[in-house]
C-alpha cells in the first residue's frame, strides 16, 4: 500500500481489523477521519478508550456492565428459576428483544472451538456451574447458536449440569417465520420435522 | 438505545457517524474493541490521531501528504505541461492506478454545491488558477464525476480557464468496458451515442 503516506497506510490497516470492514470501506473511513475536524476525530478516540475502561463483565453473569452487576442481574422482578445461556452479549441483547423471556441469563463469551484453539477453561462455564449450586435455579436454557461449536458447546454444558438434577433445555430449530420450504436448507428442514408439534 | 451501558452506547453512537457504517456494524465494532486487547485499542486511536495530525495537503496540488509535497508533485520525471484536476485524493489514487496518466495532479477537495453550502470559494479552483500563471501547463484535464455537482463544476472551472489559452478536457463518458446496452441507462447511452469514435 506505497501510494499513502506512513500513517495513512497505518491507519487503513488498523482499520482493516475491525470486523466487517475491508480494504476500501477502510480506506474511505480513514479519508474521512482526515477530512473530519478535529474534535470529532478526538471524540471518536475518547469514546473508544473510555468505553474500553468502563465496561466490565457482570460479576454474575458476564454481560456487559458499568458497574459490578449489569441492570439484569441488578433487577429483582426477574424469574430466578430460569437462566438462559448465551455465547456473547449481543446474543442476550437479541433474546431479551423478544420481550419473551423474562429470566437471567449467563453469557459464555464464546464457544468450544478447539481450531481456534479455545476450550471449556476459557469460557464462563465453571461460573455457571457455581450458580447452580443453590436450589433456586430449575432451569437452563442454552441458547448457543445452531452452529457446529455452539452444538457441541450446548452438549458439553448439557452433561455437566445433568448431575444438579436442574431442566436443561434448547432453543427450538426450524423454518424461520417468513420463510420458505423450497429456499430452506435439508438440515433446517430435518430438524423443523424432528422438532414438529401437535396442533 | 437505553439497552446499552453509557459508554458502549456513546461509541456506538460516534461509530455509527462513519461513512458505510449503519447501527449494526457500529455495535459489531463497538463490541469487538470491548473485547479486543487493550493494546489494539490504543494503537488504533493514536494511528487516528496521528493521521490527523500528521498528514497535510500538498502546497501544490492539494493533494494528503506527510511534509510540504506530496510523492507526485516532489517528483521531477512526471509531464509538467498536463494538469489533471479531480474531487478528491481517492479520485486521484483512482487515475493514477490506471498507469496513463504521467502529468500532475490538482485536487479539488469537493465539489460546487450550493444546497450542500459549498461554493467554489471553498475549493483550490484559485489556487489551479495560480498554477497556470506561467506558461508551463498546456491541457488540464477535468475528471469531476459525472454527477450534476461534478458536471457544473467542471463547467465552471472550464470557463475561468478559457483566458489563460490552455487547452480543456473532459474525461470521456459512455458505457464502462464490460457493461450491456440493455442495462445502460438512458443518459449515459445517449453520452456513449454523443461521443462515438471513428473506427
Amino acid at each position: 500500500m506505497d501510494e499513502f503516506a506512513n500513517p495513512l497506510s497505518n491507519l487503513i490497516t488498523r482499520l482493516q481489523k475491525l470486523p466487517g470492514l475491508g480494504s476500501k470501506s477502510a480506506q474511505r473511513i480513514a479519508f474521512y477521519l482526515i477530512a473530519a475536524q478535529e474534535q470529532e476525530v478526538l471524540d471518536l478516540t475518547s469514546a473508544m478508550l473510555q468505553a474500553k475502561e468502563s465496561i466490565k463483565r457482570c460479576k454474575i453473569c458476564y454481560n456487559y456492565c458499568e458497574g459490578d452487576l449489569c441492570p439484569i442481574c441488578a433487577s429483582s422482578g426477574r424469574d430466578k428459576s430460569v437462566i438462559c445461556v448465551v455465547e456473547d452479549p449481543k446474543d442476550l441483547l437479541a433474546v431479551e428483544k423478544t420481550h419473551e423471556f423474562i429470566g437471567y441469563y449467563h453469557v459464555l463469551h464464546g464457544v468450544i472451538s478447539p481450531l481456534d484453539n479455545i476450550g471449556a477453561d476459557s469460557l464462563t462455564i465453571k461460573e455457571l456451574l457455581h450458580r447452580l449450586a443453590d436450589d433456586t435455579v430449575k432451569e437452563v436454557i442454552l441458547a448457543t447458536n445452531p452452529s457446529v461449536e455452539g452444538e457441541a458447546t450446548a452438549m458439553y454444558i448439557a452433561r455437566l449440569i445433568k448431575p444438579f438434577g436442574v431442566k436443561v433445555s434448547r432453543l427450538a430449530f426450524g423454518i424461520p417465520v417468513g420463510g420458505n420450504l423450497e429456499y430452506t436448507d435439508n438440515i433446517t428442514l430435518a430438524q423443523a420435522l424432528d422438532g414438529r408439534r401437535e396442533l
